[in-house]
């Protein structure tokens, strides 16, 4: 059976250097060499988003750094304020939830992004930590976070963001924006697959993990910071995912920082284009660059295409989750795309919508 | 730099065919492709530990799958024994701790096993949750838990097993032994690289999770019993370790069960044979077939002969950890290995050791 080429948003189409280099024998992590893996990794993404301060590297997928950061930032007595606009914003909200909290909800309807203003009138009320979304995948909506950060800093109130679609496909900086948590996965726009997670902490942040009072031992981050002094992790890590991601960085690096952002606002610009040319509307008022989600007309079924541009073609694009399913197409274009190859499915999406 | 051939006991030396499987594209973990990957390891995996109810595969190292097992079965009304004999029986005891339980503790000094008498005491007193550990890495000492399984069943217990670097190297069944959880890990002598993790259940286990009163989230095991109906799990698989444990798990198949447990006791017995040959004691009294743990004569420190054989063989020996460190040296055997590659390095270690 073949295999398909991935246009979803994650995990995506890894490049073959990439997964050549998760090829490879693995090191063993209480070694020297480990050190360097694990400072190189460490030095990228604190150059790419921007943090002066710490990033710690888990192996879990996105959602064990999600938990990692709530359970180490959060005390039983905080004030906790969930901003969703997406199936990844109800995510926080669940987490919250877990671990007995009961939070004061901001919610945004699909397709929209959170109003900054929301945001402030709920911490006028008193300091909050709040957990956002950078780039919900669920619609396609980016988040205005710089925004979110000076508002979130002016009440004396700390700023949590899921940056697992967004990173390294829509700008995003730690120090910059003042974000105190920023967390993120190996599988989306750093090109690696899936198995790495990360979260990165403002010095604040920090601190405030050493009052934090919740239950946790495999993603407790005081552990990552002790075994960090000596380059490790505290357990075994997905040390062969860990040669992938630094790979990705790499290709990044190489790239240029700021090149790939540009390269990444191309394709997206260019399949909005191509998308409203074909008379089809967006579902997000304030698109990311990591995916665009499309709107069907009523008289179309996003599940029949996606199912025979599948068949028929090796190709895959993603459905709507939940409530949206059938209603919205999903393409994701973070990491290894370009618009050669953008061009190519679209035209094929084209074919299939008009034949209709 | 070279890269040191590994004789740690985990990560070991994988096999080039499962890395080259490991290195293939990423499927999409909500298309039907993956329900039959998830379903192919979870077959093999139930056969080599015979488990007839459930395993459910997580993306963390060992100490994520143990931390699932524990915060899953457990509710904060229970009685928890921990029946420790090195670091990883305590990192049982410091994981229940951290869930806010006070555990009643059997410990048997470093190179001990636990003594079944010991737990049988414990239980004459009431149920318990017992946590304890198939192999103890730190000390190469084999738990006999056929024996501890059959007395906890008779006090209507609960058995909780690290199998992690155990498995597919010592013989351990779940049904067979009335073992009620068992935990494992891909990077040991499932031959794949680390990244996955596994929690197998028995169907009294399964029932009690469903009662437990603890917080969890990436862990929730009753997500992924929701999942798996679906054959996928809730959140992105480390999807290219999954290929190299599939491959690892076909390996062992192609060899036999049988004959794969045969293979293990034998380099294991040969490894110790030379030992003592060479007028060298073991330190585990029960040794596992895993790894073999050797007492250094008190005027060799271990840590000296493991850098020298690094730096002049590119042969990567392991240390004690703690308080053994530079007393003993861990030879891991588990997956890749054979009795000719085994004689070679034990000729290397003998010249060395001899020279002193």
């Amino acid at each position: 059976m073949k295999n398909y080429r991935l246009f979803t948003p994650g995990p995506i189409d890894i490049p073959e250097v990439v997964l050549r280099a998760t090829a490879q024998k693995c090191i063993y992590h209480r070694e020297e060499k480990f050190r360097w893996l694990l400072e190189e990794i460490s030095d990228y993404l604190k150059k790419l988003i921007r943090c002066s301060n710490r990033v710690y590297l888990l192996t879990s997928s996105g959602t064990g750094a999600m938990e990692a950061a709530a359970v180490n930032l959060l005390s039983s007595s905080d004030r906790v304020v969930v901003a969703v606009c997406g199936k990844f914003g109800e995510r926080w909200l669940e987490l919250c939830k877990t671990y007995g909290f009961n939070p004061i909800v901001i919610r945004a309807e699909y397709g929209k992004s959170v109003g900054p203003e929301a945001i402030e009138n709920v911490l006028k009320d008193g300091p909050a930590v709040i957990f956002t979304t950078l780039t919900e995948t669920s619609t396609g909506a980016l988040n205005d976070i710089k925004n979110f950060g000076a508002i979130t800093r002016r009440y004396d109130s700390y700023l949590v963001v899921d940056g697992v679609a967004g990173v390294g496909a829509d700008e995003c900086y730690l120090d910059d924006y003042q974000i105190d948590v920023l967390v993120g996965a190996s599988q989306k726009a750093l090109m690696a697959p899936p198995g790495i997670s990360f979260v990165a902490l403002s010095k604040r942040a920090q601190e405030k993990i050493g009052k934090s009072d919740l239950p946790r031992y495999y993603f407790n981050l005081e552990a990552y910071e002790r075994f960090l002094q000596n380059g490790q992790t505290p357990y075994t890590p997905a040390i062969t995912i860990l040669y992938g991601l630094k790979k990705g960085l790499q290709m990044i690096m190489k790239t240029g920082i700021k090149n790939n952002f540009i390269k990444h606002k191309k394709m997206a610009e260019y399949v909005r284009d191509r998308i409203r040319k074909m008379g089809l509307e967006l579902l997000p008022e304030n698109p990311s660059n990591a995916l665009t989600v499309i709107k069907m007309p009523p008289e179309i079924n996003s599940s029949d295409i996606i199912k025979k541009i599948k068949e028929d073609y090796g190709i895959l694009f993603a459905n709507g989750q939940g409530e949206l399913k059938g209603k919205i197409l999903r393409i994701g274009h973070m990491g290894n795309y370009n618009i050669a190859k953008l061009s190519r499915v679209i035209n094929i999406l084209e074919r299939y919508l008009k034949r209709r």
